[in-house]
């Protein structure tokens, strides 16, 4: 890991946020290279999502919303780590971390077994707080959005009026999120301000399912889940986007081997969620999140609904139909059953069967006008811990011997073509022979209106490549001697192109350069 | 503008944050539409500064940066507006508009002439202040960056260091930016969140290119400001950047006529400043700045490297090699030359003479070493100003007749095809005829690989031109019985082209379309 710290320092992947006045924890910037990198995984994303797809609108809110939304979503009162105080050294420590946490004064000891009056351990939320307006107020305190996810829901009716997009569909963004980790580690991995790419997919309950297609499909391991089928209900949904998000990585470059699943278990699940599978890579310091698919029902859209006051809900035409061709013994054997399902789950998680059982009704009877509030299933990803896994992948050494023999250590980064920074360099073998650079400079003209290219001329073609190498540029063109036509006329206007992964080469056309380099990319 | 607003809400541009909460004044958020518009303006941007030239890095840094970072800047002393609270009503008021704003009490009157006791007016600064780790002290205060720039002159040495880049260069950045403005106003133009891309293009003290080129290049009405120069100085190279800039407008579709330009008084200009042009824009509610394009001289870089105490100082063998070659008399009479100039301009401002002139000399040591602090020239850029120009330049209204001739008032939204959101939509002439459905979706399949393209198959065709006119997508594709050759032979395979700015249609070959469509976007 330390070697691909200083990588990405040393080429300009990853900086320490205000290193110059000593850098702040928890907090890193991208410099070019990674910038780009960046950029060219935000553009997957979003690519993958919104341009390959029709049932996927777009959003950009703000960081700041309104405070309401975080009592809402429960965040206010439930995202926060236990802390307690030692009175005697004035630290506060992770009241689960104090076992393994040396004490400020006494090293030898941890923080558990010193001698320092603790205070009782208090809730801390993770939320950054802030004041919006003239007045710094309890009235007008604010917080940075610890997740994207749910300026999607406060906004789901707006897209709903605005967009011709009819459930299942779902709604994405791209943003910086923020928390206040207590102790932020592992490089970018765990950092207090960092970018998420999440995707909340609107479903029709299952419920609605089976009255307007007669039966949910049932998941198995040999189900078909190329093509979302009409009756998908939530598992059936929740595979579908597990496979999706699994094919994504592999688009990019990240193979199924460093991958691993793990489905949450019933213990591990938030009290509202269905399934949660978080997808996890296999980093340097352990294998850890870098997805999580969770299927949520309809929590989220029914919190905002109560606390905001406004419906949430969708009208189903096609639903309504369906349900208008059960006669009144089919609803009344339809509500009895959902109604016991729901008595049945109820109790499994000791809540009152009753209320349940009257919920169900009250939810069937909407079901039967065509009205209810979707289910979601949410594939929330880390751009910045994906950057990271990126950059593990690529990160590799081999030895080479120099012209005299000498052997050394280089690193190569190797990128898929389509999130590498630089897709092509061009060199003109020599610097000083205007005719090889006036020829380099007109290919790289020509190249860079297609695709990130570099143009390279200084130090010997040696030391140029190995420095594409670090950078992860995947293909190298060199115009030479035989480009300019020196060496006889039939290899004028050919290049070398160079490939980095096996330091092969191959003369190539300059004509045809673009035809061979395009579809790698793209 | 209202209407411009109203269009924003129906059709997914624009909606104010947290809107069903009651929605948060300055806030406002991105539908579907905008979000993909605003990801064009970045774009078009990035792609001008990164790709296009070979002299401009990339950054993406934190929001949250180094408290000191501020105090450098001074943002924390003087990044304030003047405030006075009422004691009456407990509001507080914007000192400067007292006489404008109505009491909240006596609406009839003016806060400036009611009878409320008044306090003094008091600094309030416009940074949004939050904390970072465990602890809620003064010791952990930071802000929410206002700006995106100082991340670049923090960053400046890294990205030397890592990158191949030497002076002139620059660096750019895209990114959130907050200000906790007192009265946000006029739809998205004053948010206290949103969203700055920003450059810093760092260049040579003049003083530096009079030691190697021999003089400074003047700029005049008649300067060739095509291509950078080796001689040019700091007013040739900020002439360089607003013509540049211009350019950049003029190809996302902002003509001339609707830009204006404020050059700064010296009266308006910071005490660093040499120069500053607002490049402006003629919104609906006035004439106001879209980008500033400031000469800042060497104050940032500066101020930083004495905050951090880290050198932010470069080395120049071009200039070292060039004074080598000056003999002892010409060094001091360039060093006269120089401590004259540096007193003159002092005495201009009312500083000491003596200082300026001794500040001089140590900076013509230092210039004979080949060693300087770069000057700046700064181009910086709304993103949410420049998404409402375009909004307000691409809204037009014109009267259509419908098959039975009632004339109604439609809107078309002309946006550039570089930045529409949509780029081509495909029809079916009929939905229920499955050979032309089938066709279409071929059509769109083919098309949405290489552009963004919608499908839309609902309502009749006209319908569907309008609501792709209100979108702004600037070409529609109808698939039609000549398609699939129901009309004969000659037509197979050709479709109705239509031109959203004049309704035009011409009949393209489906082979054909990609090269006319892709050279209008690219």
């Amino acid at each position: 890991m330390e070697k691909i710290v200083s990588l990405c320092k040393r080429r300009g992947f990853i900086f320490p946020s205000s290193e110059i006045y000593g850098g702040i924890n928890g907090f890193w910037d991208y410099g070019p290279l990674g910038a780009e990198l960046k950029r060219n995984l935000r553009e997957t994303w979003w690519k993958a999502m919104t341009r390959d797809r029709e049932d996927v609108a777009g959003l950009d809110a703000t960081i700041i919303m309104h405070p309401a939304i975080w009592k809402a979503s429960g965040h206010v009162s439930t995202f926060a780590d236990q802390m307690l105080d030692c009175k005697t050294c004035k630290g506060r420590f992770r009241a689960d971390h104090i076992h393994s946490i040396a004490c400020p004064q006494k090293p030898s000891k941890t923080v558990a077994d010193c001698h320092g009056e603790k205070t009782e351990p208090r809730a801390f939320n993770l939320m950054f707080k802030s004041h919006y307006g003239p007045i710094e107020s309890d009235d007008n305190l604010c917080y940075l959005r610890p997740e994207t996810a749910q300026a999607i829901f406060a906004q789901f009716k707006n897209v709903v009026d605005s967009s011709r997009q009819k459930v299942p569909f779902g709604i994405c963004q791209i943003g910086k999120a923020f928390r206040n980790e207590i102790t932020p580690r592992n490089f970018t991995f765990r950092s207090r301000e960092f970018e998420q790419m999440e995707l909340e997919f609107f479903i029709k309950p299952d419920e609605a399912i089976r009255i307007a297609q007669g039966s949910v499909e049932q998941w198995s391991e040999s189900a078909d889940l190329s093509e979302p089928k009409p009756n998908w209900g939530w598992e059936m949904w929740h595979r579908y986007w597990v496979a999706q998000r699994t094919a994504y990585y592999h688009s990019i470059g990240v193979p199924g081997d460093v991958l691993d699943y793990h489905w949450q278990t019933p213990e591990e699940l938030a009290h509202y969620a269905r399934a949660c599978v978080d997808i996890l890579f296999k980093f340097p310091f352990g294998t850890d999140e870098l997805e999580g698919i969770a299927a949520r029902g309809n929590f989220d859209l029914s919190q905002h609904q109560k606390h905001s006051g406004k419906s949430l809900e969708v009208f189903d035409e096609e639903l309504r139909a369906a349900a208008n061709k059960l006669d009144d013994a089919a609803k009344e054997s339809f509500v009895a059953q959902v109604a016991d399902e729901w008595a049945a789950r109820a109790s499994k998680n000791n809540h009152p069967e009753e209320g349940a059982r009257s919920e169900a009704r009250a939810f069937c009877e909407k079901l039967f006008k065509g009205i209810y509030i979707p289910h979601v299933i949410e594939p929330s990803a880390g751009l910045d811990r994906l950057a990271l896994a990126i950059l593990c992948i690529a990160y590799s050494e081999v030895e080479k011997a120099d012209p005299k023999g000498n052997v050394e250590k280089v690193t190569i980064m190797r990128f898929h073509p389509r999130v590498a920074p630089i897709k092509v360099a061009v060199f003109p073998l020599l610097k000083n022979k205007p005719e090889l650079v006036a020829k380099a400079r007109s290919v790289f003209e020509m190249l860079k209106k297609h695709l990130a290219a570099d143009y390279d001329e200084g130090g010997s073609i040696g030391r140029r490549y190995a420095r594409q190498d670090e950078a992860g540029t995947p293909f190298g063109v060199t115009v030479d001697f035989d480009t300019i036509g020196e060496n006889g006329p039939e290899m004028v206007d050919t290049v070398t192109l160079r490939y980095r992964d096996d330091a092969c080469q191959e003369r190539v056309k300059i004509s045809e350069l673009l035809q061979r380099l395009l579809p790698e990319i793209g």
